[in-house]
């Protein structure tokens, strides 16, 4: 990408190049498109092009960008209480408390506050830990979980490999996807019922009392959103009742409306008396990443381990007030617009259909798959052999280019090796999001250029 | 303590105890503190009890509570954006990078940002092994470097026992400490001098060639604010260089003026060209905890390892906006309202002679060491054996009393074991300062009733 033109960001561009190190990055190639302004679904880049943001940055600004109401309440919450140690109650830790039990299924009615996605993981598999006195985990290969020690090897993607020693205990599963089945599986039950042998099958062969944990993302995100049969999740729960494993969800990307649901679980869910998990883990859109906050949401039945015995973990900033107040305004603009029901609807009737059509149109594109705003289209180079149209883990230039195609139209796609998602903020309206696969639909012509 | 009176507060006690996991806490037994307003060096209590604030929280706030300039630099901040994708550059987080390497030794130039301590301290570490292609680490046994699995490992003090599955290669090491020494050294200089040989004999043992890392707190704080012979971290330098082992000065909680330097490092080094270190930690200060900030400064010895091969590593809300604004305008009001000057002063003409003059007068004060706004009072049952007024890890009953005691008379003061910290924020004024040392004062008449 050119630098900006534009003096002013310019500036900023080459300031971050001389003095940041970003993440997954080498500062010597990178690269950034500066962001100067950002406002309900639009970025606005260092030349003042105006990009339509199908991202939501990393999947977490559900809100859109500078609600004015999340906003004016940061704003108002900063005049009243910026921090204050955990050790000490605050209204707005107090009342976020509350309202994110308030949206987790029955029994779950205690929260641990931390600053985002991996502290969450690290402190729901340490709760696991101490409350089962057992070490060993189980978390899926197709799944991100974080960057610090634990969450990067519970973490099944690429970003594991050079950080991991093999000295923390995970062991991964295959979790089901029907479109690459390792379980040479033809339909959606098969898949199912084979991949829950597999989870048996393979915690029989590592020793079934000593795993403390079970973390699975509801609905995998970054690694590609494979929505889950119906019954799987029911599955998992039977089997870690049966070895007396904790079961962790990690919601960190599919919670809080992206997945048409306030927690992508409830998808799987048949009404209040079905089964829960022991944990949810919880970050981006609690707050739409507004200010760093995340946590996990702890089950009757665990949090009794901590009753008398304290937990063993912490942090300085652990139901920071500014983050939980962000929390507070943001859950309840959420309720108070209906976000989470606009989410589902345009799911339903407007981004699922167009995008089947897309997928028939286009022989680049081998599956589409996904719920609510929560996307992924599978690019082949051939229908029929199914090959990637980027490598596990690494990038293409068909990829690139229809990337780049669509960015000169004025939308910004989520990329990751094969795949692009769509993963809008929710509040975008039908207009909005059409124009948007309009313009990915063009861009696809690209991707077509490279199929065998 | 008993619950507040006040019918808001006691709302928020009562909300936080069903609906709050507290860090390091059984919620069984949850006791908190409700703090319903804070202002400069001042919290008000549920019940209106207006409190001296000689914590600064966790030692995060050092501009004090709600600083106007940096209030109002967040609400500037929040109307204009928030949160962004660490991939695209933005103004704020170029600013902020800039700054913080500004008050580093020449030649770190480059910032890694993370959202506080704990991840500031696992990322330097992965560096150091991905830089060094080793893994064992060296870290102090009386340390604390947060609670995600590598930095708990590394953590020396009591929160890792029940967290350490000794599998991440962390070894500790006797750091000096001359009131206690396990060198049965009798001065300064011998201690030094022990700890280094002490620190280079461990490193023949476990094996010269292994070693990725070395993380050290520049200035212990949480175990007890040990400040270090003149010439000790000079020596641990030369030792590093001698093995190939990457050095990490910890400045979490001793950086940004909370020492009287801008970095704790700062007093060990004589002038510009002194040694350096490869990387350094920090959080707290760099933006007195307003919006969860951390990061790592990077020598350009280490980033040389990633120019042309990416950091292995990353989190959605690295160099956030909002969190980096507030750091620029943290950094900015310092320099402009020499604070750190401020408490360095404090520290030489004001807290210093007062404590020592305290310690002369109390006889359950064991020894009195500090510089800066960061001291420690060390209260022993008996000052001919050196026992703890509290055991290793525990608590008792003359501390709870002591403690209890300032706090009636309007006081808060950190505890830590058999320690009280006297760590205000910097910008309190001789006056308040007096005022809270005379507080002290007294308060120590009652550890003085628990002395053999
Ligand atoms: C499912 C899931 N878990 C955990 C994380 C880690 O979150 P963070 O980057 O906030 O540490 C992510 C980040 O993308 C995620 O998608
Ligand atoms: C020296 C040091 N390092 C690391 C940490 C961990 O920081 P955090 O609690 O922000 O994760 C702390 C916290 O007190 C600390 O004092």
């Amino acid at each position: 990408m050119p630098a900006p033109q534009n003096a002013e960001a310019r500036e900023v561009y080459e300031k971050e190049r001389a003095h940041v190190l970003a993440p997954w990055t080498a500062w010597g190639k990178h690269d950034p498109m500066v962001v100067t302004k950002s406002e309900g679904v639009y970025l606005w880049d260092g030349d003042d092009n105006k990009l339509l943001d199908f991202t939501s940055q990393l999947v977490n600004t559900n809100i859109g960008h500078q609600h004015p109401v999340v906003v004016k309440a940061i704003q108002d919450q900063a005049a009243e209480m910026c921090t204050i140690n955990p050790a000490h109650a605050n209204a707005a830790r107090a009342e976020a408390a509350r309202l994110i039990s308030s949206i987790a299924p029955e029994g779950m009615n205690r929260v641990f506050f931390t600053m985002a996605g991996t502290e969450a993981v690290e402190h729901a598999i340490r709760m696991a830990r101490r409350h089962t006195g057992r070490v060993k985990t189980l978390s899926a290969f197709r799944s991100y979980h974080g960057a610090t020690t634990t969450s990067m090897n519970l973490t099944g993607d690429t970003r594991r490999w050079a950080n991991d020693y093999g000295n923390t205990g995970a062991v991964h599963f295959h979790a089901p996807f029907l479109y690459r089945s390792q379980f040479y599986a033809e339909t959606e039950e098969q898949e199912c019922e084979r991949a829950l042998q597999h989870l048996d099958d393979l915690i029989a062969l590592e020793g079934p009392d000593h795993f403390a944990a079970l973390i699975i993302e509801s609905i995998p995100g970054t690694v590609g959103i494979m929505v889950p049969p119906a019954d799987y999740l029911r599955g998992v729960r039977e089997i870690c009742d049966k070895y007396g494993i904790v079961m962790i969800c990690d919601e960190v990307m599919s919670g809080f409306g992206r997945a048409g649901t306030w927690l992508a679980l409830d998808n799987f869910r048949n009404g209040p008396d079905d089964w829960t998990p022991d944990l949810i883990t919880f970050a981006k859109g609690s707050n739409s990443g507004y200010i760093p906050l995340g946590g996990v949401i702890i089950h009757d039945r665990i949090a009794e381990s901590f009753k008398d015995t304290p937990y063993t973990g912490g942090l300085t900033y652990a139901g920071h007030p500014l983050a939980c107040g962000s929390a507070v305004a943001t859950i309840n603009l959420m309720r108070d617009e209906g976000i989470v029901e606009h989410a589902k609807k345009l799911g339903e009737e407007v981004i699922g259909p167009r995008l089947r059509e897309i997928a028939e149109k286009h022989p680049s594109v081998g599956e589409v798959r996904g719920l609510g705003c929560f996307w992924a289209l599978e690019l082949v180079k051939n229908q029929e052999t199914r090959e990637p149209l980027a490598p596990y883990g690494g990038s293409s230039e068909a990829m690139a280019k229809a990337m780049g195609a669509a960015k000169a139209e004025g939308v910004l796609l989520f990329m990751n090796y094969n795949r692009f998602h769509v993963v809008p903020p929710l509040v975008i309206t039908e207009e909005q999001v059409r124009e948007g696969l309009d313009v990915l639909d063009r861009a696809l012509d690209v991707a077509d250029g490279y199929v065998d």
